[in-house]
């Protein structure tokens, strides 16, 4: 057996560990009825602790090493080798002890926030969250870092990413974000959106919004649909890829619900067969996944073109809905509201709810604003960016479970996944100039296909900053998306 | 930590790994897209593998003598060592090279049987049964016998079981049975159920079975339903059992495919939740497990007092179906055809399938029949036990799975849970004379008490000889179910 193949085998051990317990997971968040949980706990946290085991073992640095050694340069086994690398160091920096200690941590901190969120009271809160950055603070040092402590924790979720580089990010859109919002707020004519609020039979909303990500593109012989409170998308390997949605009284949110997730499922199910199963597999970073779950929910899915296609078997699924001209559609659908809930925020305001977690975790982390200090601060943002206070902190503080999971340097993806998609959208529209009239047409195929070449198809095999490269010619570059945003909502606001 | 806390640490991992499995075989048969099979066969062998190579090392049986010699006599701590003893007995008598060696044939065994029964060419098929024969006697022999092959064999699936006592039982039986459907056939007025047949809503199946096993106590906290080709029920914990059903044209198809699998899944939740993750939750046997499945299915369900109750929401869920009185309905259900296919197969005919099974199978083993001359030998049995012949192979000898995956000695078990059934029921009604007017009255609780504390509570703390002799006062007896079917298919047609 070659060195790559004993250290496939080692790597295919492990990964049928972690799958199992990605499975147990969607099935617990779809199906597994409430008896199951206790047990179902159990499962999951001693495969975890197998699968980790496993991988951190000397065996696995042995053949590792052999591995790296015998890989020709730029091969798609060097490539192998250097993610197994990166994530077999960032598992053993952490030590084992520090690594049950946050998780048990976490589980209390989950538990206390969905209690403090529920009795809006952020003081219950406020002691665990405080362990929690400390904790994440003890995780940095672990990990090292040379500037600042945000760089070794935000690694973790975007390879490559610091500090430096996300307030890069935000000072480029920072301040002509806040002026579009100001600019949209004024405008005489708002969109009216009242006639997508109802009661919408689950069943059909499942049918059509199956309907929709079969036509863009998602292939429902290696995936499939289900129903989650949170929706997400998770997969067990290249051949089954499952996304979720949900079904509420404003029918966007199971469309543009499924169009995000298919987004995110299609990237995953465009890497190449033969990669299955290797850690290579699968999209490169949580910045770049987002970037194409946000394309096909946003760009794609609230554009005109894609509604004068679909709007009519919308309409003939929900006779009652009264959506008037497409256009008038299209509106509704990209309505600007200045508002205190990230998940339900549109895409112009959406960045900014970003930012203000961005500087206040950065600020909880050096210790420049003391946790119990957290509503005033997190209050006065919201009324800096966008010109509102949370009248609770329920809508407010404590609104996110990203915190309370010690997921600290995580939100600036988001920003950089809806940054990026249109620097991707204006590269596929310079290969496709007639993308908008294929969408009018309800052709998604040659879409589809320019992404998966530029991207689906090369998993993990470059860094993040390479691929983006790679595929538009330039690192991430704020300005596409800043133009985009501003043509489009100015022209739907008439400004 | 105890010498059992030690021991029960190791089983919960490997508990967790053989869970997993489970999960993964469950979503396959329910949920899984197409696309997912590869891979999911590889993470479940792989899987499986690894908690095979945790059970059978030597740190488990020092694990196991500590606590074997810790543990008070009679305990529940000294039953979960003698089921840990028995399990790890016959996973080490099996060489790791025979494990393998069978389960690769048996995959292909499993491909060539789908492709023979349905191209009908016993032919194609017949080499690798050989082999597959021939891999059984090998398994017997590594695992020990003293009187005859098919002992080894049988006591994988049935603790105790003999060919001597298998020969007793089916001797009770085969000829009071024969003569029981002679008299049948010859009856001047046999049920019609024409009105079973026609196109019956899935979706409203489903809710009316969930109705109906909710009502008789199956606990939908701690389980659920999901619609599978070949219905079956499995568990991943106590708290989380999982049945199945299918939909099919005549509509008893889901009726008793999910009063059957609630049988065995009301099993499984009464184990109690303190032994949840050890080897002793759970039914003790196939043989026992299956009279619970048959109690509900056949006793219970295809009873007069059940329909009594349930047949007028039967016919508000279905008004399109023509049942008449209650009385042709409950003749309509328990009509007795003799017929080819044993999944088919009424109350009174189906041990006589059964039957023939068994004794070709052993004259397989024991080298008296040549495989290739199974086809003759399986139709004159069917000519000699029901006045049949198959005109096909594929109606006849290739139609069960069974003998593809190596099962051989496992048949019998069906007939065992038959005949326990009607023992078991009887000892019931000695303590609850009344249980045909609680039926009637939709009153299960008193009946699923009775069977908890007789037998779903003692999981496999017994061996299933101590638990039948324990709740019914006496070791398997057939004359239970002779005078049973005896007396309701006498009624049944006016005998």
């Amino acid at each position: 057996m070659s060195a790559q193949q004993a250290l496939h085998e080692r790597l295919f051990d492990i990964n049928a560990l972690n799958s199992a317990v990605t499975v147990l997971d969607w099935d617990q968040q779809t199906y597994m009825p409430a008896g199951g949980a206790e047990a179902r706990g159990e499962h999951a946290s001693r495969l975890t602790r197998m699968a980790h085991e496993l991988f951190v073992s000397d065996e696995t640095r042995t053949l590792l090493e052999k591995a790296t050694a015998a890989a020709a340069p730029d091969s798609v086994d060097a490539a192998v080798c250097r993610v197994t690398q990166r994530n077999l160091d960032l598992a053993t920096k952490l030590p084992a002890e520090l690594v049950a200690r946050r998780s048990k941590l976490s589980t209390q901190a989950h538990e206390d926030w969905v209690k403090a969120r529920k009795a809006n009271d952020f003081k219950t809160f406020s002691p665990i969250l405080t362990q929690m950055v400390d904790i994440a603070r003890e995780t940095a040092d672990c990990i090292g870092y040379t500037d600042h402590v945000y760089d070794a924790l935000t690694d973790q979720f975007e390879e490559g990413a610091t500090k430096a580089s996300w307030d890069a990010m935000f000072d480029s859109i920072r301040d002509p974000l806040v002026s579009l919002v100001k600019e949209i707020q004024s405008a005489p004519n708002h969109p009216d959106n009242r006639f997508m609020f109802g009661e919408w039979s689950p069943a059909e909303q499942s049918k059509f919004t199956e309907e929709l990500v079969q036509a863009i593109g998602f292939d429902f012989k290696r995936g499939r649909q289900d129903t989650a409170p949170h929706p997400f998308c998770t997969n067990f390997s290249i051949g089954d890829v499952r996304l979720t949605t949900r079904y509420q009284d404003y029918l966007g949110a199971s469309i543009f619900g499924s169009l995000h997730e298919a987004g995110h499922g299609m990237y995953e199910q465009g890497s190449p067969m033969e990669w299955d199963r290797l850690p290579i597999a699968g999209g490169v970073s949580l910045g770049v996944h987002e970037s194409q779950s946000r394309l096909w929910e946003n760009i794609v899915g609230r554009s005109l073109p894609f509604w004068q296609h679909f709007l009519p078997r919308l309409e003939a699924v929900f006779p009652e809905l009264r959506a008037g001209q497409v256009n008038d559609f299209y509106r509704a659908i990209n309505k600007v509201e200045r508002s205190l809930i990230r998940v339900e925020a549109d895409e112009v305001t959406y960045n900014l709810h970003i930012m203000i977690r961005y500087e206040l975790e950065c600020a909880m982390l050096t210790g420049e604003l003391a946790v119990k200090d957290l509503p005033e601060a997190w209050n006065a943002k919201y009324e800096a960016y966008l010109g509102l206070t949370p009248p609770t902190d329920a809508d407010g503080c404590l609104q996110d479970v990203h915190w309370s999971m010690g997921a600290l340097g995580y939100f600036p993806t988001y920003s950089m996944g809806n940054i990026l998609s249109y620097q991707i959208w204006d590269a596929l529209k310079a290969d496709i100039p007639n993308a908008d009239e294929l969408m009018a047409n309800g052709h998604f195929a040659e879409i589809l296909e320019w992404l998966r070449s530029k991207i689906y198809q090369h998993g993990s095999r470059y860094t993040p900053k390479e691929l983006i490269t790679q595929a538009t010619g330039k690192p991430m570059d704020a300005s596409h998306y800043l133009n985009g945003i501003t043509a489009k909502y100015r022209a739907i606001y008439s400004l």
